[in-house]
Parts: C-alpha cells; structure tokens; sequence
C-alpha cells in the first residue's frame, strides 16, 4: 500500500521526511511520480489537477494538506464513495489564531496611523477604533481564534450553520442569525470554508448590515467575497478596510485594485500553513483508523462541503 | 476628608465622575484646586511639579496614576513615610497585553515586510521570525503579557529580580541569570519599571548578549534605554529593529533619530492606559483598606523603587 502527495507549489522534503519517521511501513511517492497505481491507497494532496484522483482505483481516503475542501470537492471525477479529510493540525490553528489577532489588533489599535504619523513626525495618540468582533465560521480555528480574541478583552461573537455553545462567546447561528450577528459586529472575521452555499456571501448586502466604518478579515477563502463590493463599500464609508489574505486567484494578479487601496492590507496567503512535523500524526492516526474500520477525524460531510 | 487629582496633560472629567460614582462621600478636587490643604488625605497623580505633593500636611497615601511610580519617588520633597500606591487596574494591564502581542506579531509574522511588498505588488511570502521571547520584568505587566504570549505559542521567557514561578514560563533572575536568559532571547520586552538601579540597562552590552538579529519592544520606561547604543546595534545588524511606546523626553522630539529610523516602530505612549472606570475599584478599596488599617494592594517598596 502507498500514499501520494500531491503537492505543486511548494516543497515536499519536510512531508517525506515527517511522513517516513511516522509511518515508516508506508511507501510514499511525489506526484507525479506514483509508482504501481492500484497499490495507491491514500493520496495527500492540495488542488491536485482535475481527473487526477480518480485516476487510482483503490483508493481509500483523500487527505486535503490543508483545512479547506473545496479543492477537492470541486473536481467532479473524484468518486462519490471517497471518504475525504480535512487537515486538522496544531500549527495550522496556532498560525490563523496568530494571523487573525494580529490584523484585529493592528486595525483596533490604529497602528497604520501610528506609522503614517511617525513618518510626518507627529506626536498624536490616536483613539482605539470599535472592539465588537464577529467570527464567521465556529469550526477548529474559528473557535480557536474566538478563544484568544476574548481572552484580549474583546466582545466575541461566532456566527455558524448550526448553534454551538462556547465560553464567553455570543452564538449565532444560520440565516435567520446572520441579520442580528452582523448588526453588533465592528470587526467582521471570516473563516469560512468556501462551498457552493457561501460562495460571494461577502457582499454589499452582507456589508450593508454591519454598523458603519466596520472592518473585515478574511482568511477564509477568496471565493467569499465579491471583490468589488468590498471596494464600492469602503469607498462608500461603509466599511473602513480590510485585511485579505485570501483572492479569487493567487497570486493576487498585477494591476488587481486591492493592491493600491490605501486601505486595503493585501496578505500573501499566509495567515496559516500545515506543519508536517505535527500533521503527520493527524494522518497516521486516521489511517491506523481507516484500517480498523473507525470513521477518521476530520471526515468531510460532502453534503454541507466542509 | 478629601482626594486630589493631579493629571495635567490629559482630561480628568471621566475620573471626577467615576470617583463621585464609586466614592460619592469623598470630596475630590482637581489640581490646581485643592479646597483646604490639611483636609487632603489622598493624592490621585501622574507627574506633579516638584514640591506639590509636599504641600498637604495630613497626606495618608498617594495613589499613582499609572503603574510607574518613579514619577513620586523622584520628588525629594515628598515625605518618605507616606505610602505611595502603584496602579493595577485590569484595563491597564489588558491594553498592555494588547500592545506587546500586537509588536510580537507584527515583528514575528513580518507585516512590515508584507507591507512593503503591497506597495511594490509583489505576491512573496515571508519567512516568520524566530519566536524565542523575553520579557524584562514579570510583575502584574510582565506576567499577563507572558501568558498571552505563551497562549499563541511563543517560547516565552522572564527574567525578574527574584525568583518567580509561572507555568509554561521559564523563569531566570537577578544578574547571574541575566546573561544566560539574554542568550535565548529573540524578542526582547521591556516593561521594567524605572529605579536607579535599571536605568539605562538596555546598553550596547545588554544588545552584545542577545542572539544576532534581536528585536526589542521597550513599553517600561524610556530611562531605560540608551538611545544612541539601540541605533549603533541597529546599524551594525546585531538588533534587527524596535518598537518603542516610551521615550527619555515625550513627546519625542523634533528631529529625534527614532523618528526616522526604518527599522524603529515609534508609538506615542498608547500601550495602555488607566480606566478609571475600572481603576477607581483599586482606589476605592485601599481608601477602605488604610482607614482600616491595612497594607493597601499595591503599596510600593521605597528601597526596591517600585
């Protein structure tokens, strides 16, 4: 039996090496080099090429490098039947609850003025901007990132699909919670996954319900977002900014508005990155799982996407 | 009996009203109003002129403003055995953790970087930077920053005067464990107060003991530092940069190097701010606490400056 990382972009050596000392029974191959495809039982992939997962007949499982699916799920010969997992990682929620409270404190405690007022050389405190924070995604890092909002004395709140409970967390949750959270929300956090549902769910009508100068994160995905209604909405007074580390395509194309717009904070996709030191036990663990007949950790309900 | 407050740089409406709410049979003057001297019981203060507090005879503490102290024990005039009471107030120390995560991140994940990278429409991602910190002074401050710090997965460190114990911290002090915690030190914090004995101990040779590339975040005291052995190191590539919230003059002056430095993150002394509607609590009780007889919280050591 053997697995196949599938990995184009980015090196592979610390997956080899992690995935040898943890699994050392299992023979692993970098795409595309495969060796015998019907020995092929799991593939670790992020946006492998449509039609390539399909092409291994004995498949078992589908191990996505990161936290999001849709990579997969959007390629319409995957098989039905294939259990697919999501990453769930250490490093990858210490990454976005990092990422994530950098660009709440940056935004709430005006350091853009404080560095445009240190290049004029002026002296002026400036005043801490609005702290009501909303959480658009209450999964693994949602709820992570909530946690450690709240322990800097921010008022969180988390919007979901189904109601959840969290300490010192106000829950909202499904359409009829949306008007509502977005309401008595300054600083708008999406950490969604991207699915056909909540595809463009970033939009002038979403954006229309925040209280005026609201700011957004979005570190979910970029398929969120409708792009030009963020910018009409902040060139409108709506919204006062944004952080992205997320865009329709990536690299954020040359000329894309979001680069020049002063008040726009472009990210190059890295508010958070799988570690393969710590992830390899989540795949260990799952395939030990899988053999035994238990439903693995982090199994993707292909119905909700996610 | 009665209160004065001495603040005169900044408003003291918000204190007036948080005091006549919490203490509504204590009369409260404000500077350069006194109402009768041998009246006033309590000062409430942040830097009075030399020789001001000496002026009332029948003082039984003085409440400090801020969490610094040095500003009352500078003043020769004022009488040795009267108790003088440092600020602890939960806003302060919260607005205090917001800033130190908030410089930790900035430096650690590299937004300078990305920023750079915006403006010249560059797509590259940084390397993060190494994450081994320090914090200089692990009193009320020092240890709420560490374990905000320890929470987003930082290898956090402290070095104090005596021997303190703090889960997931390790603990190094006095001078024979300066050396050994500056040697494993990558972001360096300051939240020191300011005694004889601590002033300018952030010097060239403090710098020489840091790993190569060492970050320092000075939000203590300004007399701290050496401004011109901070440049030198900078320049010299030893220090990779500094964000600094405290300044031997504030306003930092005209034409201050700092000003100007790219590698120096100048902030106008906003790391935190006493709330009085949070601080007037601490106030209120020690009032209760002296006129009962009892060691008010917060009482400073004369002998240690803080």
């Amino acid at each position: 039996m053997s697995l196949v990382l599938i990995r184009k972009t980015a090196p592979t050596d610390a997956w080899l090496a992690a995935l040898h000392a943890r699994c050392p029974d299992l023979s692993v191959h970098v795409w595309p080099d495969t060796g015998p495809r019907e020995q092929v039982e799991f593939v670790l992939t992020w946006a492998a090429d449509p039609g390539v997962i399909a092409g291994f007949p004995n498949l078992k499982a589908i191990f996505s490098l990161g936290a999001g699916v849709d990579h997969v799920l959007n390629d319409p010969t995957v098989p039905a039947h294939l259990p697919v997992i999501r990453m769930i990682d250490p490093s990858l929620t210490q990454g976005m609850v990092q990422y994530v409270t950098l660009m709440v404190l940056q935004y709430q405690r005006s350091l853009a003025f404080m560095q445009s007022q240190q290049r004029a050389g002026r002296w002026i405190r400036p005043q801490p901007g609005p702290r009501r924070i909303g959480i658009m995604g209450m999964g693994e890092l949602g709820s992570a990132c909530a946690r450690s909002l709240a322990a800097l004395g921010y008022d969180v709140a988390g919007w979901s699909r189904r109601p959840r409970q969290h300490k010192d967390i106000a829950s909202f949750y499904g359409a009829d919670g949306l008007t509502a959270f977005l309401a008595r929300t300054d600083i708008l956090i999406s950490l969604l996954p991207c699915t056909p549902e909540l595809e463009n769910i970033l939009n002038q009508q979403t954006f229309s319900q925040l209280p005026r100068g609201a700011y957004l994160i979005n570190a979910g995905r970029g398929e969120l977002l409708v792009e030009e209604d963020l910018i009409a909405a902040i060139d409108a007074g709506q919204m006062s900014g944004a952080a992205l580390d997320v865009f329709r395509t990536e690299p954020l194309p040359d000329g894309h508005p979001f680069w020049t717009h002063p008040a726009i904070l472009v990210t190059p996709h890295i508010a958070s990155m799988t570690s393969p030191a710590t992830a390899v036990e989540h795949i260990a663990v799952n395939i030990a799982r899988i053999r035994d007949g238990l439903v693995p950790h982090g199994l993707v309900d292909r119905k909700l996407g996610y």
